[in-house]
């Protein structure tokens, strides 16, 4: 049985309470998830630390990445990847709600 | 410094004798690579059989993928992903050249 589907289908069809992540692939210490946002920023003053390192594609959509120690916010559009080291605090302060972005997360 | 790109940039303007890979992350026993095809198939009668596990995802474009042991092709469009696990031994039937078919392949 071979594991297949689509990083487009199956989204939200409204504006949810949080984000909707599906697990696609999971093996040892790698996990790819796709994650559909309607408009969830990281809450003010709060980032995300990690111990592990997470390469991140925008899918579909846009939204605006906030790295530690950066001046300014990245803008993230369509076909855009950023590859977050372990412990590289970064936050999520906008993201395009309607329709939904689409990342896809790869957590090794 | 942190590593960022578009999977959708810096493509090949014209079909080219071969496919052109970027690897865009790479640790310990994880590669994540952008591929650009310009109708690159396997060859006649050859299969990929890889000793990992291969998560792939059409970014832009569309393929055939077939499966041993399957009756039929796989069509793959724009957003289409799927696991193939280690050994799985399988080909690319055909692939859209203009404009280039993009992947995404995660080895792990």
């Amino acid at each position: 049985m071979i594991e297949a589907g689509n990083v487009r289908q199956g989204l939200p069809s409204e504006p949810l309470a949080g984000e909707v992540t599906d697990i696609l692939a999971s093996k040892r210490t790698v996990r790819i998830e796709r994650i559909a946002s309607t408009g969830q920023a990281t809450p003010e003053g709060e980032w995300y630390d990690q111990d592990h390192d997470e390469w991140v594609l925008v899918v579909a959509g846009a939204a605006r990445l906030r790295i530690e120690g950066e001046a300014a916010d990245r803008d993230l559009a369509e076909g855009d990847w950023v590859l977050l080291p372990a412990h590289c605090r970064h936050r999520v302060t906008w993201i395009r709600a309607e329709p939904p972005t689409i990342w896809l997360a790869v957590h090794f």
